[in-house]
């Protein structure tokens, strides 16, 4: 790939005015906090409420904190980041708006289900590489207690979880993305279309989202016409082990092997025999701390030079999952490489 | 403004390489089809549910006619659109994704409630401008009943409607952006932030809106320091009559009198006192089936050289709304031009 000009494949663009990671922040709940991951997060809060009355003013807290210590970190202003692109899982993106709401910064609010950090990462970078901010802020963030009252049962009902449920990550990333050089740029962005298998299990979204990321990696690698080993990791969202499963078997059957390669942040974030979290975490807030925290850290101790960061997302809602319709997904691709 | 460099203002940005409307296409419901603006749509549907087994299959219906037609009137085949930016109003935009997945295009999600248009223009516009893309589509829609049932009472119910509630169109309305030059550019865009003026009546959208309308308006003003009469005209989204009144105030505190330019979307689409429609039409699909119908053709007549376009958004969830919490908004602000 050469950085001369904008490059465009299928789905896929290389920049030509590589957008760099300027700062971070990662902030997770307890339950995260006592996971594998827990030495690279900012901030594990104590408690599952942060003090707020309600779990959706909790996630909008997570949310809060993340952005303003990425500033932070960057040392930077609020004033100074152009652009906010931010979303989470929730209905009108409730946990996103109330906590920008007082920053008095641009906001492109915006849903890809637990790919959004994907989507947010994409359209910051095309707004950076374009010329139109010096700073932008990428940010998504889920709570495990509001996601669980907006898509399944009330948590009071003590439902049973089947293996194939995930376990929906309390905790949000934020990325300050510049035009100034730093030591980790993006090099380009595959973007997803709609895929949909016909999968109706609300918890089995591993296998919901397995094609989208297929539909992502697959067309990243060609679209580039690059082998798997061009990265040293591909790092899928929240997949979990069924969806690893079924996204290896499909980039099989596409012609590439990856297992020796991939990564998934559902499957890291959690002890899942310890923690008894069936197939991993899932939600905006999984990748998103994950990418913030552990990833990033690789990245800066050279451990990897090139990642594919691969956001994924179920497009479940329950209205039309109630209507008998499908739960199609996306997902969307960044790559990040070590300066 | 000169346009040898992207401008940029605090919350604005005149792009150096405009973006042009290529093509565009707008589809209604039965009762917009009785309104006055009834012979600029591309196609007024005879039926509430367009054949369809639930309303948000209906809206969904609408995202598709609108975006396939568009298409088509620019002479142009879906696999040459790069990217799709659309949203509308439901959780987890089922109106969108169900309306768009078939189409095999890379899609952004976007929720900006009823300013979506003006989001999705806005980053379909710095897609264009920053030569990622030979054409994107901005694309958004609502439908009155699967609004009525998101946001406010089941339609059996019968609820009685207080004056300052708007009536939610049922329409869709889809834009081709291009770096080809055609008739009608796109100079700059203004990005929202966050307005909360401690609004909490869920029936009265305008006056959440208006501070967000006046926050757009007036920054996009001063940010290129232009007399309100550089405009033809400025369109708000779906303020109606009420929050009309709260934006002229607010903008006359700031030293801006717009009432001799202004137009709303949501008191142009129906015949008030005819149809019976309160405060006037809202929704996504209110301003984009009025821009991609009455408002392109007078460009494109000559009527006006020069729009600015602010759709407004409510931030209303009921989630949030039934915890307490207030109704904050947000608009987004598109500089139209004929050539």
């Amino acid at each position: 790939m050469k950085e001369t000009k904008i490059q465009r494949g299928k789905q896929s663009i290389a920049f030509e005015k590589t957008p760099y990671v300027h700062s971070y922040a990662s902030i997770v709940g307890p339950k995260e906090g006592e996971g594998p991951l827990a030495s690279y997060f900012d901030m594990i809060t104590k408690d599952f409420e942060l003090g707020q009355n309600t779990w959706e003013e909790a996630e909008s807290q997570l949310v809060t904190f993340a952005i303003k210590t990425a500033i932070k970190k960057g040392n930077l202003k609020p004033e100074q980041i152009r652009y906010l692109f931010a979303g989470d899982l929730l209905g009108q993106l409730i946990g996103s708006t109330f906590g920008v709401k007082d920053l008095n910064i641009p906001v492109f609010g915006l849903y890809g289900a637990c790919s959004t950090m994907g989507e947010s990462l994409s359209l910051a970078s095309m707004c950076i590489s374009g010329g139109f901010a010096d700073y932008a802020t990428a940010v998504t963030s889920s709570h495990f207690a509001s996601a669980e009252k907006q898509f399944r049962f009330p948590l009071e009902y003590g439902n049973q979880r089947p293996l194939s449920a995930t376990w929906t990550v309390t905790g949000s990333g934020a990325v300050v993305l510049s035009s100034q050089e730093s030591d980790i740029k993006i090099t380009g962005i595959t973007t997803g279309t709609i895929m949909d298998y016909g999968i109706r299990d609300s918890m089995n979204m591993g296998a919901s989202m397995a094609p989208a990321a297929c539909n992502v990696i697959y067309q990243n690698l060609t679209d580039f016409d690059i082998p798997v080993d061009y990265y040293d990791k591909i790092i899928t969202g929240d997949l979990g082990y069924i969806g690893q499963e079924i996204l290896f078997k499909l980039l099989r059957d596409n012609g590439y092997e990856i297992s020796q390669v991939h990564m998934d942040c559902g499957i890291e974030i959690y002890d899942n025999e310890k923690q008894d979290t069936h197939s991993g975490g899932s939600g905006c807030g999984c990748c998103a701390s994950t990418l913030c925290g552990y990833i990033f850290e690789q990245l800066k101790r050279k451990e990897w030079k090139r990642i594919l960061f691969v956001p994924t997302g179920a497009l479940l809602s329950t209205v039309s999952f109630n209507e008998g319709q499908n739960i199609p997904s996306i997902a969307h691709g960044i790559m990040f490489e070590r300066v």
